[in-house]
């Protein structure tokens, strides 16, 4: 089995992509964040979903963005709650600078010393269209960099970042997830969570709960009650 | 002024770029990287140049590349002494991986909190030509994706990664240093010092010692006697 690196939040999206990296035949080293999060619910979750959907390898690297302040996610903003997300176009405050460059060179080392040349990430164009780092040509030109960062690249190997839900519904993620098995209930999404439990007010928990509404299925996570 | 990030490693190239920013006007903001180096006294050089050449302000980013292992910087492998550096053509073990599209995407992260539209770095595609993340095409790919990447670029704003040294020989750079009233005797090259005393032998101090003698000055920085 080739390696491959997958990006891994502890969320429905990253599991999903662990899953389908899996059924593609790739031998997956799953790689996760400590980076100032609020709460550490989301590597927990990261944990248990390495160890269920048999990642080889699973390593949490540690970086501290609070460096840099700016956002909701790592700083002390309020995360919005039951916003109306049909009529937003703005870039949202849980924006994180640079995020997804961060990680994705992070992935880049890991992949140039297990020799992998394909790096799994679960952005999602439609979904998080406010969010520059998850567009196809944001991807597209980070790969073209990549290739020639490293000496894989140098060498002829063609590195590849590989996006399968870009272009997805989070209905359609779910449903393929629930294809290959995922047990979404250990996952997490929530950006504001009470412990374990989601809030199913934020931005994220909304998503998710469209996305399980529209997929005909029922949400095994556990959430606030209300 | 305006803000621009300069990636700062206590070594000749940055403390040249930091001055080079400042000459043309710009308020420098220093990023350095505390990222399991083998040695401390490069983060204590980036402290005295940042201080001395009038950062506006210094950040030091912790991560943790050891993680990945892979590199005699970072890693248990012996730095090479007396190579023939003339005769290399090969990627050398001091090579860590994604190294500069890491403290790039870092650098791109302080940018969007600070504003600032520019980002210096000191990477030098003739002295280091065995890197693959020195040369002219990986940084012009890094920005176009950089301009992707971030709230900025969507917003309009060009960000631009400046290379001013990118094809200048060391003898050049000690130069324009010098004319800019840089102290390299607070600067530190060596892969491999003995305390704050510079081994003379690894590729960096040879390539820095040879930079010295071409542009006919004397290194004020402290040498192991031999």
């Amino acid at each position: 089995m080739k390696p491959a690196i997958v990006l891994l939040s502890g969320g429905l999206d990253s599991a999903t992509v662990l899953a389908i990296a899996r059924d593609e035949g790739y031998a997956p080293h799953a790689l996760s964040f400590s980076y100032g999060q609020r709460h550490s619910s989301e590597l927990e979750a990261a944990r248990r979903v390495a160890s269920a959907l048999g990642a080889v390898e699973h390593r949490v690297a540690e970086i501290d963005l609070r460096l840099f302040g700016g956002s909701a996610l790592t700083a002390e903003v309020e995360v919005p709650k039951d916003r109306d997300l049909a009529a937003e176009d703005e870039i949202p405050v849980t924006y994180v600078p640079a995020r997804n460059t961060i990680f994705l060179s992070f992935a880049l080392a890991y992949a140039e010393v297990v020799g992998a040349q394909d790096v799994f990430i679960g952005v999602n164009a439609l979904d998080y269209s406010g969010y520059p780092d998850c567009r196809p040509e944001y991807v597209a030109a980070f790969e073209e960099m990549a290739n020639l960062a490293t000496r894989a690249g140098v060498e002829g190997a063609r590195l590849r970042i590989r996006t399968p839900l870009i272009d997805w519904t989070k209905a359609q993620i779910i449903q393929r997830g629930l294809e290959l098995g995922v047990d979404y209930g250990i996952t997490i999404s929530c950006y504001d969570p009470e412990g374990e439990l989601a809030c199913g007010r934020c931005d994220a928990c909304q998503l998710r709960l469209k996305g399980f509404a529209e997929a005909g299925a029922s949400d095994p996570a556990p959430y606030v009650a209300r």
